[in-house]
Formats: structure tokens, sequence, C-alpha cells
């Protein structure tokens, strides 16, 4: 019980009752329950507890009932770029290279600004949300406009710092950066759902400097950073040419190894690299999807999750991706590290379960406040209806939805108690508004530039 | 104009014209037309012209309208086991192996019979509609069973006469299966949806002499060879103990390397090998999520397409995928495609989409009746409603289809002009039968042996 969840003279009023037919906490590991329900109350999950004794427990109770369900944790979303969703699709089958060149970054040139983040991170969030994600970790320009399109929608994020050397719509300059991300997380500080990341966006794109200021904050406030790092080869060529050492070796000497840093992408590692990354606490972001579409590399999960380096999950923009959908993106890491690793037993069910939630919450600092479903935790929370022919017959629950479910089996969702999606239904975001504005976005977006729309 | 199509007095009665915003025939290539319509008549797709001209063209035409749609071929699942949708779930996270040996064998022993068949396939065939499939390629026991189930409920279907050199439910002995399988060709001549192929299990199961019988039954009946081949190292390691040669020289001395082999999974290819392939006309049906899923090896996809082989998809059994969605399964082959060529035009979106339509009927010898949109095919269809928010904005159809679409949004489906899926519903399956019989299944599996249904 937290202190909100005390018991009064008229047990459970003012308090809602979820009854799913299964429920995976994933605290404690591997427990699958049967007709157990969460209490939850103000927000907060108040008691655990079988169906029959909550009845008795809490008689005044709302009740939900997901007779066909499983209720987990809410996922965990440990790396995107939400705005970029107005990107989807505009420009594929294409190396990293030549695709941010010659394609995303001209077009984030020409459009980006409020409008242009606010709408892309609505249409995100819809998309999020109806896949049963509750938490999100972003990198982008105007994070301020993005923290109030979560506000809005009630959606729980840590939002990135951008910090990179060139100006840009939001900012002129690194102190430009560095000062409006200080004030961010000043105006934060009484926001439940919302906090700051530092986002330097790769070593290859930022200072020493910048890196030793970043390094400092991170330190001082006790906030994490969020980098892109050895997404390629490329990566490493230029750090060798430029600061004449492996990146690692760069960032271990600028004093950002550690258990504060979110490493994105990490496809080029070594047995001593990943021995490295375990005794520093690195927490390593895995965006399988991505890596493979961009044909980057592959990241050793197996080996990686072996060496007790946490590991969570990303979708990366939905440019690169082209979904937020983070059960395909669990699925496909599993499946990945077993072809890779030529072990079928590598990365079971359970594992990316737990890369998609507590992993995550880990990742960013969060672990107290979400990531499984435990008493005095926020109720983010997601129920997946299992009653379709896809996920019949059930023998294993968790293998049915990392292997078998799909998003459109997410029935609803809970942020911090509150119920954002509710029986596949948003009900913080205007579904018609939201893609009304992608369209128009569309338009303006397809007649850039000289751009030929292929098939 | 099929002979079929001829206008008449009223011209365009008995007649459905489909209009959906776009149209991707898959022949031309890599066009996409919009505002434009098909029509069909008696099963057949008799024209396609703009819209404009089509309500000139058949004024009388039942109308489909499809606002927000892209209309595709149907698609072509060309490696599965139906019936196997009764074990989905059923062993995860272990070697084929082991997976076979110790779980899935010994089930199928107990309870594969013709109940079991017809249970499953109506569960896989409810799915495989609601993800967009009107054809698929199948390898069970019971082929005749399957076959009832397919008229019943309308699906295009190859169906494998299972050869192996073990007893079973079905047959006893070898001539048996022979008997039975010859008896099927001659029972379905007139059938418009069923074909057999020939179906012998693997090289590592069947004896020579079987493999010379299939190969003159094959020439001679013109009906296709469907062969699990190269799945793991171990069928090399294998076919060089018990028959001093490599799977492929055997295949090649017994008259089976050639345009009617469908070569399903190939794993384990050398350049060499790509080459023969490539020369010898042989279809590889590629699986890769059951590859990944039960760490076999991984198909050199890129590689054998660069060759000029003809690469068509398959989900195989929903035992070791677990599901049978195909757009899940073109996504992934496009995807892994990039990773592991380490290039990221491998493999383009419209290449994944011909692999799940044209490929497969070319594979299938059914390329003169589906696989595209043209006139003179049967009308074998599937649209795809563009309008939720995970697909848009949309600024390349096709991209969207392979890269961000999802079977949720797979709405309508024709076979053969029949709609098996009208706006989401299932029209000749009755979802709640299916769905209570692999209940019953469930539990009559859960029992068996000595399992433990861990989470």
């Amino acid at each position: 019980m937290t202190e909100t969840g005390a018991p009064q003279d008229s047990p459970g009023s003012g308090l809602t009752l979820i009854h799913p037919r299964y429920l995976v906490a994933v605290r404690p590991q591997g427990v699958v329950l049967e007709e157990y329900s969460v209490a939850i109350e103000q927000g907060m999950i108040v008691s655990i507890m079988s169906r029959s004794e909550s009845a008795q427990a809490y008689p005044q109770a709302e009740s939900i009932e997901l007779a066909e369900h499983v209720l987990l944790p809410g996922f965990i979303n440990a790396h995107t770029h939400t705005p970029m969703t107005l990107l989807r699709g505009y420009a594929d089958d294409m190396d990293l290279d030549v695709w941010l060149r010659e394609h995303i970054w001209p077009a984030e040139q020409e459009f980006v600004g409020p409008a242009f983040v606010a709408d892309g991170a609505r249409l995100a969030i819809a998309e999020m949300f109806r896949a049963g994600t509750t938490c999100f970790n972003d990198m982008y320009f105007f994070p301020d406009v993005l923290g109030e399109v979560c506000r809005e929608v009630g959606i729980r994020a840590r939002i990135g710092v951008p910090l990179i050397e060139t100006q840009n719509a939001w900012a002129s300059d690194i102190d430009s950066y560095f000062e409006q991300g200080l004030k961010l997380h000043e105006d934060w500080r009484s926001e439940p759902l919302l906090n700051i990341t530092f986002s330097p966006h790769a070593p290859y794109s930022v200072s020493d400097e910048t890196l030793r200021r970043v390094a400092a904050y991170s330190q001082e406030l006790d906030v994490p950073v969020h980098l892109h790092l050895l997404e390629t080869k490329w990566d490493i060529k230029h750090s060798l040419q430029h600061h004449d050492v492996h990146p690692l070796v760069r960032l271990k000497n600028l004093d950002l190894l550690n258990s504060r840093l979110l490493a994105v992408h990490m496809t080029q590692l070594s047995a001593g690299d990943i021995d490295q990354l375990a005794q520093s606490g690195v927490h390593v972001i895995h965006c399988p999807q991505s890596n493979l579409k961009l044909a980057s590399g592959i990241c050793p999960l197996d080996s990686l999750l072996e060496a007790g380096v946490n590991v969570a999950l990303g979708t990366d923009g939905a440019a690169s991706n082209n979904d937020l959908d983070l059960l395909s993106e669990a699925q496909t890491a599993a499946l990945l590290a077993k072809g890779i690793s030529g072990n079928a037993q590598a990365v079971d069910a359970f594992q990316a379960l737990e890369m998609m939630t507590i992993n995550g919450a880990k990742a960013l600092g969060l672990e107290s406040l979400t990531g499984s479903i435990e008493v005095g935790k926020a109720a983010d929370l997601c129920a997946i209806d299992l009653s379709c022919p896809e996920t019949q017959p059930l023998y294993h629950v968790v293998s049915q939805v990392i292997y078998a479910a799909s998003r459109r089996q997410v029935s609803d969702v809970w942020v911090s108690g509150r119920r954002v999606l509710d029986s596949g239904q948003l009900t913080t975001i205007d579904l018609k508004e939201v893609t009304g504005k992608a369209s128009q976005w569309q338009s303006r977006l397809s007649g850039f530039g000289n751009r030929k729309n292929p098939a």
C-alpha cells in the first residue's frame, strides 16, 4: 500500500479494480497469474490480489472486466524521434548516409518548427497508445513543444534536450541549447509525467567541450545522457580520424561511460567493448528494425544480455522503421538474436518482454515508477485481447504476446491511472484532426525539392 | 477481355466494379495507379480502367467503394502446414531438433487425424483471410481432409501429398501415400481452386527410391515437388554420411533439380549452389521468421534474387513462427536482407511485394491464374485501408504497405471473385466455432505428456 491507498470507511470508493484473465506483472520474473485483479487509485497501483479477495476488499470499487485479456506493464519505447512520424516512408531502401544527407536533413531544414513538432508528436503518440506504449524517450528539436503535447495527451516521457554544433530553428548556438534545456529541467520539476535527458546527437557531431558540459550537468542534476553511438562502422573511422581514439575511449575520457548513459544502436561492438559496457553500467538501447533497414549493422543482443548489460528497446523514428510498434520490435529482437547467434534459446519470450518494459524503465531512471506492475508504482498498464484467432489456442501467455500477438489486439492503455485507450478508442487525442494534419504535411512535403515519388 | 467478360446489351449486369483509391497490380512492375477500377465477373478480372471510364462502360455494375484503400493481388503463402496452427506456441525458444523430436512429433503422433486437420486448417485459413492471403501451399497429413475444408471456405491451395518413409494415421506405407495422392490428383481435376503437389518431407527422411518415383510422377503429370531443403547445416552432414554426396548433388542425380521443384528454407547455400539453382530454374521458398526463430540459418535472399532465382515467401507453420502473417514476413524478409548483406538498397519494397504475390504464383505453377491483377486472371484480391494513423502520411504506397501497414488494416479479400472477407468480417468461416474448437484442442494438448507450461 502507498500512502494514497490506505483503506477507508467505505473501501474502494474512488478506486478502480481491473480484472484481467491473465496478469503478467513482469516482476516477479516469469510469473503468469490467472484471475488476479489490480487496484488503482489516484494514478497508483495500490493492490494486487486474487479476484475473489479483491471483490471482498473493495466492494465499492469501479470494476473493469477484461475477460479474454492479459494485463501487462505499459510498453516503454526507449528511443524515438516522435516528430519524424511526419516523414514516415519519405525515403526508403537507401543507406543511412544518403537517407540523412539527401532526404531527411534537407526536409527538416525546410519544415521543422513548432507546428511540425506538435503535429508529428500527436500522430506518433496516437500510434504508440494504440500499440500499448505508455512512456517514450525522445530526441528532437523543440523539446518544449513536445512537452506541451505530452502534457495535453497524458503520456509519460523523457524528452531530450538536443545538443548539436549546428544552429537550428530552435537554438542559435550551443549555449542557447544548454540554456533552454536547463530551463526545461526547472520548469518540469513538478510535472508528474515529464523529465529531460541531455541528448547530444552523436560523438561525430558534438565537440569534446560540449560533451564535457553534458557530463558535468548529467552528474550534477542526475539526468540521463541519450546518445546515438556506434550506429555504423563509419562512426569508429570518424573518431579515429578526428579524435585519434575509438568512440568508447573518447567517451570514457570525457566521463560519460557510466550508468546515466543511454547508448543507442551499438551495432559495432567487440567482446572487450561489451565487458566495458557491463562494468560501467551503460544502458544499451537496441533498435533492431531501424538498424536492419538502414543496413547499419547488428547489435549483439545475446552477448550483451549474457554479460549483464541492461538492454532496452526502441523503435527509432518512423522515418527509418517505419512504425512505432514495440511488440513487433520485440519479436524482431528475439528472432534476430536467435538467428544471428545460432542459438534458438537466446532471448526467450520473457526476456523480450522485459526489454520493452522493466529494462526500459531502468535505462530511463524510472524504475521506481514504471516498467512493472507492483504496488507503489504508477498505473502504467496495457491490456491485450487474446481471444482472436491469431492468438488461439493459448499454451503460454508470454510466448503468445511476443511471437503471435500484434498491436491490433491492444485494447486498453492507462498512463498513471488515466485510461488513454478505452476499448480501442483514444480518449485524449482527436484521431481525425491528427490524420488531417498529417495529410496537410504530406502535401507540403511531397512538393518539396525535386522529389520523384516512386511506387 | 476474357470470353466471359464481353459487353452485353445492358453492360455491367452481373458484373462488380471495385473502386480503390490506389491500385498496385504488381504487373506492370513498379506502377501505382490512382482512381482506377477493376471489373470482375464470374470470378475473373475482365477489365482495368480509369474510374471515370469504368462508370461509363458498366453503368449497371455493382460498385464497391474503397476510398482510402490500396487494392493488391491476394497474397500467396508459399509454404505452410495449416493444421499445425493448433500447435501455435506449444513449444518455443528451442532448437529445431529438440522442438521437433521432444514436442511436436510426440503431440502429432497422439492427436493428428481428420478432426485435428480440419479444425487446425479452418483456424489457419481464418487467420490467413484476415491477413490478405488468398492462396497457400501446404504440406501435412490428410490432404484429402484439407482439400474439403478449402472447398468449403473458398481458398485457393496447392495441397501436398505427404511422402515420408514412416507410417502414419493417414497411410500405412509409401505405396499407400502415392496411391492416395494420385487419386486426389484425379479427383481435383475439375476443382477450380485445388491442386496437389508431391511433398516428400526432406531428403534426410525420404529414400532414393521414393524420390525417383516423385521425379517421374512430377514430370509425367506436370505437378510441382514441394520439399524442405537445406534447412540447417545438419542436412548436409546427414547427406554426406548416408548418401556420400551433398543434398543438391543427390537431388540432381535423382532428376529433381528443375523448375518444378519448390525448395523450402535453403539457409545453407554456397555461391556455386546459387548458380546451380538459377540455371536449373528451382524456386526457393523463403521462411525468414521460422528460420530465425529455430536458429536454422539465414537464406541469402539478396544473392538469390541477384542471380535471378525466383524466391517466394512462406510463413511456415504457426508452431514455428508463430503466425501466418505474410505482410510481417515480407517486412522481415526485406529488413533481414538489408541487414545481412550490409546493403540498404537490397530487396526494396516492390521486390518484397513481388515475393508475396507474383513470385509465389510462379513457384506454384499458377502464374496464368493469380499473383497479379491482370485481365484474364482470377479475381484474387486484397484491400488494405491506409487511412489509420499507422500509415499516415503517405508518400509511397508500396513502401507503406511493406514497412508500415499491418494485417489489422486488411479490410476485404476476394478469392476467384468471392468476397471471403467483407469489411473485416469473414463470410465463409464461423469464427466463434473455429476458436471454440481451438480451445477444445488446447485443453487436450495441454494435458498431454509431462508438460509443464512455463510462462
